[in-house]
């Protein structure tokens, strides 16, 4: 994830043209070139197509179409992009609430209780991410307690272990008497977020635009594109070239950010900065349960954040 | 359901041109053409009508309605797929955190129970499935025990049935005192989302965007095809016939996405992999309750979800 | 409601012209032509008005903002017609849930208890419907046991009313001992919904778009009608005529369309289908009470919904 | 507030122009139709300006990004107005169900704790009428007992009082036994909702749209209209002094519609009825907990809704 | 924040432009507008560049899409803005809510308590603008009993340190049977939005529209103003410099407006209110819970709200 400046234009532009979604836009805007190229000095030398003194009024309103078919996509992959920060907002917001909840509510004498949640809160975002990322299943997990960690380690789906885990230990406190009926009904409206926010991120994840629309879009420019030089070459000669290829450069690139932002839970430039976000769940939950937390923890939590390059 | 990569446009394309979608496009398609190639050559070879100096400008002010149109058309189609597959995500959630929260509230002896809940809550998955794609009633169920499957034949709609057994069940372990009256208010939040799921699919199958809309975009498509050759034809010569056919193509492809787009609970190709998300659940929640889940029902809860063609 | 299939395009475009919005549209229309006529020959045949050669594109930025102005005309009067029946989704939701609930926890020997609820439940649906359309109060209602149905007469707000009695009758079950501190806290969050469904029901039918915007759209349409035939005569010729009919047609349907859907809970063809829906209601919520229902009412849930005539 | 029937076209735009927005339209139109009137006459009779036969796509352009501004606008002002609509619609809501709840649960022993909240609730509706339209502060509230609407006039924020007053009132019964634990919690949903209409309401009140949207679009749409007629003067003659006053009266109109609906709580034509709603709400709450309210009541409660004039 | 009146249409356009936004809207015009002059002199004084005769009509479609595109900038920019003030007025309603809640729940003997919450929950608004806006942490925090306000000082996270305190104390008189089951379940919905909201400030703050797409926008525009003189010098001459100007005034300053609105917790002129609301908040809660504030806290929450200069 990167954030930017107000007044950083040209290291933003530099940037950009550095990233994966960049070289896949070169990649087809070569094709395009190597296609103008061709259809231009063809028509310039040799044949004399008859198209060129074609009204662009015709393309013009095919050209609003297709601009309002971009507008949808960048639209709906934007909003995929941002469910998926507001869950794992709500999952800031959550770790939080249930750890001020539980600070206040377990004696302070039932250490391993405290250590229990205060781990095992934080663990659930870095499964998550792992989750997410198809990383390995425990990276990044910290042991809660004696062997539960290897006990997620049968779980093919992690998250759901923890929640497992978390449910199991609050009816135990429950059936002690630690936890009163109140405390039982108020834990739950927390305990059932985990899983809302990664049912969530899943669905990003699994559900793309549909098919159809995304192809359609794609089928719409690779249309305009061909045609495109028919109609303008009578008067822009030559200029044809840096003409199609600056059109194709804005319709291309459009949708291609569309395709990267809309799974917003990879590791490219535009995603989220899932791991940051965990280190930061972590350091709240330890500071709100007043466990020690190393000074390296705090710097993965704020680090690589805003960092522009 | 499909999902496509980044790079293949081609098979893409391929692929879309096989969908039934796609042929009831050529349908169309080969009538505008006839269409269209009967009016160019009545205009070359005989009749000179007077509307072909018409000033295209005008055309472009309709046809800019037609597409803000044609956006609301796929925003609302897309809105109602979008909305489909949330509901079916709020399911697995829910799904998850009942399994999660019953595994940790009934006791370890109270066998019986635990698999009447492991297997009832995948049941509504499947139940609804059948319910939306009116297949056979108890299709993919599992029975829950001694007769609650039979019990559900009775009734019309099965998701229905599948609620009132859970909600007997809940009040009937209440009654003995396992769940306390925490338990059931915790309890509650969760089962009332059961039926709140299959209302929200069956509102969106059943009601279309209002037939006014819906044809009036049809209206509109059939003026501007009808009108458009006259209007270019003395520019275009014989180029009429693919201008107008382009133009169709993507006019008509717009509105039949749409509509195939606003039920997503067929068994098209852009529509809700919904067997494998009920497969998904089952798997779920026998690995949260602790049940063994043979390994042809992890590969169903997996496969034809990332499959291109 | 009339819903449509895909590929019933001409059997669609009849039905529509003879709806009322048709024959209000079909008025309009009459006029619009008059004048266009009138202006048509008086400039053929008598005056040269200069404004002839007036350039288009000026009258397509003001086609752009009117389209745009359609657009936001179109979205508000949809959003409305969608929130409508969300609203009643909600209720059909609500009601199972509730009958599904109280069927587990009412004993089976509180037959007069089951009874009253099963038939309230369903009264509620048949007041709303009444009350939305100004029908005779009690139309559909059901007796609920004694003296209920004529006390619900005294209420100018017969919903309320109903809801009156469920409360009533829910409170004094909980005195009774029969509905635990835990039923009551639970019943309560299905008892609500019921005045939240009637109060977003009764918002929608008493504010429509605020009324300078409805008037402005208007006038906004009514000045492009009056100038559009002095600006395309030149070139037309008498095919301004239909010109001029075509684009008001479209313009004055849209129009008309968004007035029509705006208030989804009257008796035309795009409104919502409240009867059919009360009666599903009252068949899914006796089924769920295991009450028989005769048969005539489980025609009722199903029939005039997909007919498209 | 005005509704308006779907075919008096005519009466609505006479109605529109005696409104305040109409004369504020009128003051603009004026400057503009002088400055308009002195360009024309001075291109035409005296110096003339190159500016004359410049390209209009070039306006159309920008003519394109102004309606889309324009309509940006009018999404936000309406999404205000109905926010503010919207809110009071929940007041009603909840006001219903709070008052059919406590009249199940209150004995009908208690006729002094019924007449209070039967008066407190309908007194919020009031109370927040006056605090949002800065009226008196206990115009139109009724006593409810001894002294306790003296007491709120020492409330800054006569709102806040009121609920002050139903929670003191409900702890004061849950600490005598009326009220049992789930009663209590049942009524804290409802008690709730008050305060959050309230700051719905005072949010919108407070809160425009950004300063600099609002002022970008003002010196837009002066922009615009300054170059007019520059571009037009050589083909329109004098008719470019209507046709400029035209194109103001639109742009302008949109503008200031948006600036009056976007504050809907005033007392001008387009803004929400809070008085005949807090009566509706009296009404409602009187009938629901059985209590006569006169017949001029009922009729406040309806009056003045849908009349035209 | 700045709000204005209806008709200060002159003092808003000097005002505007004496803001940071103008200034460095000024710096970039001072860039084109030197650009601009070069081209303009270099082609209608030296160069001939065959360009010039190009169709604009190429141009407007390039431009519809820029169009587009900063529709899309400014309602995502708005949203974020909108959000963080509905997240700031949740706070506003939860802490008159909270206020009114412990007002009657506590007894009027517990001075101790009832200072402590009056003060904290007025805390927690401070605490949250500083942590927004990087100021002081405990700036404008009021102590609420002994050693509560150093106690914050450890916290990193200042608002969480309150609700932790908040939690605290609540456990604490729930423990002594000051406050009952129903008393905590009751207080639970409201302790839970405190970190919510400061959940929602932090994602608002910390994630900005994707990087990609804020570039992309950036590069489009400056690809447009680029290309641009080009197309209209031959029709325009020298007039090319303002109208280029002009153009550029236009789009760069809807993407600074919109650079300068998706962050609203800063002080520039367009930010929220955040010190005027957290006043508001700790007026309303003195007043609540029958605390005397002083007539200089009251002038904080009601001054430099509604002055335009």
């Amino acid at each position: 994830m990167i954030t930017y400046t107000k007044n950083d234009w040209f290291p933003a532009i530099w940037h950009f043209h550095r990233s994966p979604t960049a070289f896949s836009l070169y990649r087809r805007l070569i094709w395009i070139g190597l296609y103008v190229i061709g259809v231009t000095f063809l028509e310039l030398w040799m044949v004399d197509l008859r198209l060129k003194d074609t009204p662009t009024e015709f393309l013009s309103t095919m050209g609003i179409l297709l601009s309002l078919l971009l507008l949808f996509r960048t639209n709906t992959a934007y909003d995929r992009f941002y469910e998926g920060r507001r869950a794992w907002g709500t999952l800031v917001n959550n770790s939080r609430n249930l750890a001020a909840y539980l600070n206040a509510v377990l004696p302070s004498d039932r250490t391993d209780d405290r250590l229990f949640f205060t781990k095992m809160i934080a663990n659930f975002a870095f499964s998550l991410e792992n989750h997410l990322r198809n990383d390995e299943k425990t990276a990044g997990l910290e042991p809660a307690g004696d062997g539960e960690l290897s006990e997620l380690t049968h779980f093919d789906h992690v998250p759901n272990g923890v929640v497992a885990q978390l449910q199991l230990r609050t009816e135990k406190l429950y059936r002690e008497g630690v936890f009163t009926d109140a405390h039982l009904i108020n834990l739950n409206t927390m305990l059932l977020v985990f899983l809302d926010v990664a049912g969530i991120c899943e669905r990003i994840k699994s559900t793309p635009i549909p098919f159809s629309y995304s192809f359609f879009i794609k089928v719409f420019i690779l249309m305009y594109i061909f045609v495109l030089p028919f109609l303008i070459i009578d008067e822009y000669g030559y200029l044809t070239i840096p003409a199609v290829v600056a059109v194709s450069y804005i319709l291309v690139g459009i949708e291609i950010i569309g395709e990267e932002i809309q799974n917003p839970f990879g590791t490219e430039h535009n995603n989220l900065p899932l791991s940051q976000i965990a280190h930061t769940i972590r350091l709240n939950v330890h500071e709100l349960m007043q466990y020690y937390i190393p000074h390296e923890e705090k710097q993965a939590a704020k680090s690589n954040f805003a960092i522009v390059t």
